[in-house]
């Protein structure tokens, strides 16, 4: 079967599997999970023998010790595949949830219910967890999935494919509710993104260049986040111990990742006292700082920033420092080059945190909280499927529920119009 | 000015006119609705000129009697705009309304708050009242817009920009929080459509031929729906009397719009008492009925539905109308060939009602009540800026909140990630 075939009969048995899907009860989809999760425990050695086929061809094409690292699938990532599925079985179900009910004054009755959005597509690059992950939190919310993971993940993907449509048959349920494809070509995923007859949202999880490639090339609507530039601003009012660790939390904790800052704004006042604090912790934690021209005065020897450096998303133990007039220009910043990711303020003053939180136009705004909180998990959601930078849809970190839509229900006693 | 500078230019301003209209206060949006509509009614002699010189054009271009008809601005006209206006202005401001809070175990406060999208797009048709509903929503919800409404209209909607631009000046609001596009080229939709940097969302308004080709033509998400092949399914266990009334309202009461009936589905239990009386109501109302062959059986005479029937819009008095053997056959009829806008079940049975309810994949789903109610005034949002047949961000009528999204707002106490 040639590249095309495959991918639009993989669409279709999507398609096909999502009525289905849309009607199974709760405790049959999470038997599921709950038997894939054992599943996966009870063959580890054959899925990580797959894997050794994926790391030893990767070390033949000579791919880097941290994209190896990714690849790898160690026992701690079985015991974390299989907790994921525990933890997704345990989620409240979305569909068929009433999110509001109100009566008309004809005596309608009008409700909102959630339902899953039919079809989706989960392209991503190395880690063969997401495998597992996306699949869970779209199969618990009712849809049809279709998993394009990276090329170099093949036979990893193929093995926990291998675990999921033996319980799904097991289990008498459609097979074709979660498919992994089963090829390295490339043209796959431009094939796959050209099915919005079948498809109705597409996902990608990676860096950019997969991201905007996704973006430019489906004709299905996408979810995604570009980078994440993230500010914390210390407020002149701020309780500097508490800037200071929030700040420190914000850059070191994890610097690699999306929701880590990457730009901090200090106001004029409180910089002379800020920024040689900050500069002792930085330096000890190993972070590299350029700075504005005032930061530079303020802290001899630092780098200069260039402008290119207020949109940089280092992913790096490197920090832009600005120091900025008042809360406007720092608002301004932000919006001039931020993301619309995460934004955060340390303050004590009422007024600004309440203006920074209705003015920042960014999917988390917070106040006194590190920026390393936008994520489904620690905000809530119980777990994310990714961070949406655009407004359509979803906005900011999305868990199981931002999966589903709403219909209209409408019970009423014979009611017409006039 | 040539055309695409023009329009870069009017998305650009749209753009910043937007990071205002998000903090616009609702005093004050409201009393620029207001100010609109008294101003439209001062205005309404030299609105129904310009209006006249439209109509002398379209005569002249040769345009349908529908069509005029379609274009006039009547003095009901200027009172329904007016009226509009003042009923959005008493809507509950969306934006800054928190949906939802809760507590994280670390102490965090989380909360969704309503924000704007950002600048909307509205493509339409000759109604030159759209310009003014379409631009009230828009802007209750704190979002610029930009309208592109028929060029055959031009005139008519030039004059009520420009009482919409004085009314904005006088109030010192950016004049760009509302604009329409002042030239007939079509050039102009196809730039509209490529600002996916300053344009968040596109709405199109019209027949299925103006909706594909902005959808084929966008880089913007657009929300819309193609056609409402809209069903009423007879269940054995229906009030006949009821039936017979909600379905000659749903196809007699308003013909030529989305949420008319297009088929009716009987179930075979009844169908040798139920059809012969809708047969002479819907005789009586002027319908004519094209049926499958056991339809055919028991109403000798009619003409017979082919499989192209299942599937039309008739969007006028022409009715298909087929015996089903149970619900069933009566969801896998609408599965196939509905459009997921509407789909009504009357019957007496619970089982049914509810099955119903769960399982039909439409954006209204209704028990014993007129497939007519798909409306957002009729279903209690206020007011409709259109309806969604596909499920990202919005299914079903679209009021002033699906013109906003939500962001995360976190409130700490210095909370930091471990």
């Amino acid at each position: 079967m040639n590249i095309e075939s495959l991918m639009l009969e993989m669409a279709r048995a999507a398609k096909a599997a999502s009525i289905w899907m849309a009607r199974c009860p709760s405790a049959q989809k999470n038997e599921v999970l709950l038997n894939i999760a054992d599943q996966i425990e009870a063959e580890a050695e054959g899925i990580q023998a797959e894997n050794r086929r994926d790391l030893n061809n990767a070390r033949d094409m000579g791919l880097s010790d941290a994209m190896l690292d990714r690849l790898t699938v160690k026992d701690p990532t079985i015991q974390s595949m299989a907790q994921g599925l525990r933890e997704v079985a345990a989620l409240d179900d979305p569909v068929g949830a009433v999110t509001k009910t109100w009566i008309r004054p004809n005596g309608l009755e009008v409700s909102r219910m959630r339902i899953p959005l039919g079809v989706i597509g989960i392209i991503y690059e190395s880690r063969p967890n997401v495998t597992i992950d996306a699949a869970a939190l779209c199969f618990k919310s009712g849809n049809a999935v279709i998993l394009r993971g990276g090329s170099e993940a093949l036979h990893s993907n193929q093995a926990l494919a291998g675990v999921i449509t033996r319980v799904l048959k097991a289990a008498n349920m459609p097979e074709k509710a979660i498919q992994v494809v089963p090829v390295r070509n490339r043209e796959a995923v431009n094939i796959l993104l050209a099915q919005e007859e079948y498809i109705d949202l597409i996902i990608p999880r990676g860096g950019e260049g997969l991201i905007r490639f996704v973006v430019q090339n489906s004709r299905i609507p996408v979810l995604k986040h570009y980078k994440g530039v993230c500010h914390v601003f210390v407020d002149e009012s701020a309780d500097l111990d508490m800037a200071e660790e929030i700040s420190v939390n914000a850059k070191v904790q994890r610097p690699g990742v999306c929701n880590a800052m990457e730009t901090l704004l200090v106001h004029r006042t409180v910089a002379g006292e800020f920024l040689p604090r900050m500069a002792r912790r930085f330096t000890a934690a190993g972070v590299t700082l350029r700075g504005c021209p005032e930061t530079c005065r303020i802290l001899p020897g630092i780098s200069p920033a260039t402008e290119a450096d207020w949109y940089e998303e280092y992913l790096d133990l490197i920090l832009a420092v600005r120091v900025v007039d008042d809360m406007d220009a720092a608002v301004a910043h932000m919006t001039q080059y931020g993301s619309s990711h995460t934004e955060a303020i340390v303050t004590s003053d009422y007024r600004r945190a309440r203006r920074f939180v209705r003015e920042m136009d960014a999917s988390v705004v917070l106040v006194n909280a590190s920026t390393r909180f936008n994520d489904g998990g620690q905000l809530g959601l119980g777990a994310e499927i990714g961070i949406s930078t655009s407004k359509l849809h979803a906005f900011g970190p999305m868990g199981i529920d931002e999966l589903t839509t709403t219909k209209f229900v409408v019970f009423g006693d014979g009611q017409i119009r006039s």
